[in-house]
């Protein structure tokens, strides 16, 4: 039986320290002690690490943080959506995206050509500069192939991009594949459907992209995931260890909940029920912001593994 | 300027009565009432009617509904995630799913064959019965085509089920398209990589369904959409409307709020600063449980659009 | 077993038909479902029926719909927090409360003297005309009495007003006690304290408040609650039949989610572990807007009721 | 303008320079930057400082943590709820709280005497060595008066207490005082009735609480809140400055959402409709579980407050 512990400030806190005191207090503290312990474990084991997010954490300055975390070999394989994969690409060639309201005068900020996730801000020339980096992309990679999956797709960008904080160039550097099961649901959308236009025969084969995630472990891997908000990026790499054994390690990190039995407020017990996780898996589900929990989590965890010696180049 | 009235029930009071009374009551009900005039107000200008759903909503009743609401001529497209429509022709077939608990012990359930969804049980012995149905399916698709998108892929499906609470079936009998940008998200997913693998010129083009569904309206239409949730099938319908003009109404219906920056939290304002709703449409978001809030919305509607002679076969 | 049914509008569909439809949709659905069981059996077996509501939703139009269920003889014992109390006397003098917007400029609505409650405002001339009312009243009170329960205070004010929407004229008029354990935490604190400061022996005794509140019921009663929202006025209550054995029958309805320990999102499950509602209860949480799944259950019930003859003068 | 910042771990993070980068990354993270940023300037301001929290934090390790703010001069005055004073006195006499599930059987729990809040557990018996305590301090406190407000009545408590990572034992020693508007709605609620049968003149004057509650701050002084959940004691401190012009420094840090229209999800924005928080007030509400939230915040705070030496006795 463990018990509440009093927490108290000391001078000098490390965020390692913070996380280990925060294990003891209640509610949700619980729950991200647990996680840190589970995604040091996941990493102490060798299991195949997972980690999927939704666009606005790209969109935010988790972006940075994502790189280094493939760049640190802590992720083996991302599942994304593909907005957050544009906003990679814009910032790799120095847009810069500003931070504004949540309360902000949308049809303001329209006639200003500013385009508002959260109290973040995107300018339109962001989009338009955007254009004419994928256009040439679009080209080079034509050239080498003409029908690929989506991580074959992104490793290809990945390849053209020089930035260490790029998550696209670190994951190509690191062979981590990235897949986007909905490629065209973005502004990038309309720059494939445009370029297939002018060459019907370029695909993109979304059916081998599962194959392909769907084979990327094997029932002997361990595998963890890490699933930062819901939605589809969540689903397809839980649904894609299915058929290998399921999840042995899980953190959840959303803030959605359960009631309306949405796939994005799912638990990790809930995951159980389907075989996506394993019966016996460590999992723990924290709810709260992800700009908040994840790096609080992440910097805790990196401390622990490096004392340890199991993170590379740190 | 409108004041808040008090509510009081009488006898026999009407879903359509009841709806009115509670626009003046305050809070969510107030973005309820309004939703019903907009959604009327959609119907009444002939605008083409997006709806999207999570597939959650199809695990529960919400699924004929919606196949009514096709069949009534509410809806002109849909776009949704593929495990509720995989739902569906399970459910054409005579599977039923059980109504169980949020609480329930989920390792339990798992050696018991039994799925959760929130406070929804699917069998495992749907899944295999899914299977054998599907894979007949794609055999018969395959023979009329070798490329096609996820809405001809679905409509194709959908002729080949005959049950009037089924989704797909009414779709394919009056002619709306279902948009499923994540085709592989789900059990599906496996079916069509193990036929692929037999028949590799067995391609989903996920590119041309983007160009499909961006054309399927344009500037001229009036646009209406009632979005369910969040996620890919939100996001891809606002978004196919950028370039016509975005939408002249917009409904939400969620339970995530915008604190996070998500997109299934995304407000109707957010999405005018991205001009996916024009500066001055129609929209409101109403906050809660869309199994509570959509059926209400909606049969308020359909009650006074049936008055005026405006739902077909009513 | 129970199991989904597909969900269909039809022609005049009454808001008792609608609900009986909902039990069978999934996730809130269901609850709201077995909350109109929950609370039509209450009334069946001559249960206490308690009822708990947080200031806001007297600030809308449930305030009415309350007082309603007061001259109906739905409620015994009702636990509120004082700014509902107040903003019931402002409306039983005429005052009115507009309706405007979750996201307006509030410092602008501050300088034109209006005050906001989500959507819903208050004029600061209200406060003004209720200085006078309340003044009034206290002189009255006192004069009867110095030393009370707010139980008691509130009986005496809902004695002096004249208005069938009132709570506090039908719960005097019904004989049904108004506790309200916070009684200084509105604009009527600063009257009291300023009416004290003239007539020291002037007292509210909060011990023999809650006195009154545990004693209200016996072990021999049954209980049942409905508890909107959370905070004091639901712990009041749940807490106060702790000795006479807790309730037998409760619904919550909350917008608050159990996650961060807080006693607004607490579940009827955790009340069970503190005997507050007993373990064999009928209990169940809603989750959603209760604005919108308030009235919905209620006239649900009340038209249940009515045809079985249980409600006096419907 | 500001820019998000892509965030980066570096070997020895401390939690000072955590909170900084955070502050650039977006979304709650860049509220809880502002938030630091606030809570900091009140102190360099010389504002007095609000504290209120809701009895859940109490029962969590957050407990400790109040108390060393307390003592470290962080906090001028406190207003909560009654439950979390109770268990502030049970581990003041070494009661110790289990960290159990959110998901456990309450029914079980119940039966072995444990008592559930949210996944932290107390057992029967600390509530009956509390009745012990409490009723000695009840006849000593009586001894020295018999009408109090609340405030008074747990200043007498706190001098009978001794543990440095007690509430009331440090806000005793500081001077700090405890207000706790609804004094019954707890355990000590049935205590306190038991007493005043046997003593009727016993009474907590809780009107003139609220009078000591409004004139412990005047027009002149700076004032700054920081508001942890929502309910009672939140409201009962926004609304005290209301007269001597309203609060210049607020902080809030909820799970509430404001859609519902309720006093917990209610922003600083809407405060200041009310005129209870400044026009120009530095303002911010943070989402997010508070039990990670405010240690994260504050600990960063007392760092930096530390260096320009402003904390007493750090």
């Amino acid at each position: 039986m463990e018990y509440v512990r009093d927490f108290r400030w000391e001078r000098g806190l490390s965020v390692e320290r913070f996380t280990s005191h925060l294990s003891k207090v209640g509610f949700q503290s619980v729950n991200l002690g647990r996680a840190c312990e589970i995604v040091a474990k996941m990493k102490r084991e060798g299991a195949k690490i997972y980690l999927t997010f939704t666009s606005n954490m790209v969109t935010s300055g988790l972006r940075g943080f994502f790189a280094q975390l493939i760049e640190l070999g802590m992720v083996d394989i991302v599942v994304t959506t593909v907005g957050g994969l544009e906003e990679d690409i814009m910032r790799a060639h120095n847009e810069r995206f500003a931070i504004g309201s949540f309360r902000a005068d949308d049809v303001a900020l329209h006639e200003r050509g500013m385009n508002r996730v959260g109290n973040i801000l995107i300018r339109d020339e962001s989009y338009a500069n955007f254009e004419d980096t994928i256009t040439g992309m679009l080209k080079k990679i034509y050239e080498k192939r003409k029908r690929m999956t989506s991580a074959e797709f992104f490793r290809e960008v990945g390849l053209l991009i020089q930035d260490k904080n790029s998550i696209l160039h670190q994951a190509a550097v690191k062979n981590v594949p990235i897949f986007c099961p909905a490629i065209t649901d973005g502004a990038l959308g309309f720059h494939l459907f445009m370029f297939q236009e002018k060459h019907p025969d370029f695909v993109i084969d979304c059916v081998r992209d599962f194959k392909d995630i769907v084979t990327f472990t094997s029932q002997d891997d361990k595998k963890g995931i890490i699933c930062l908000g819901g939605g589809v990026s969540k689903h397809y790499a839980i649904l894609s260890t299915l058929i290998s054994g399921g999840m042995d390690y899980a953190v959840y990190m959303t803030t959605a909940t359960p009631y309306s039995g949405s796939m994005s407020g799912a638990s990790t017990d809930e995951a159980k029920s389907w075989g996506k996780i394993k019966d016996d898996a460590d999992a723990v589900t924290v709810i709260g912001d992800v700009s908040i929990t994840f790096p609080l989590m992440m910097c805790s965890v990196l401390e622990r593994l490096s004392e340890e010696g199991l993170i590379r180049g740190a």
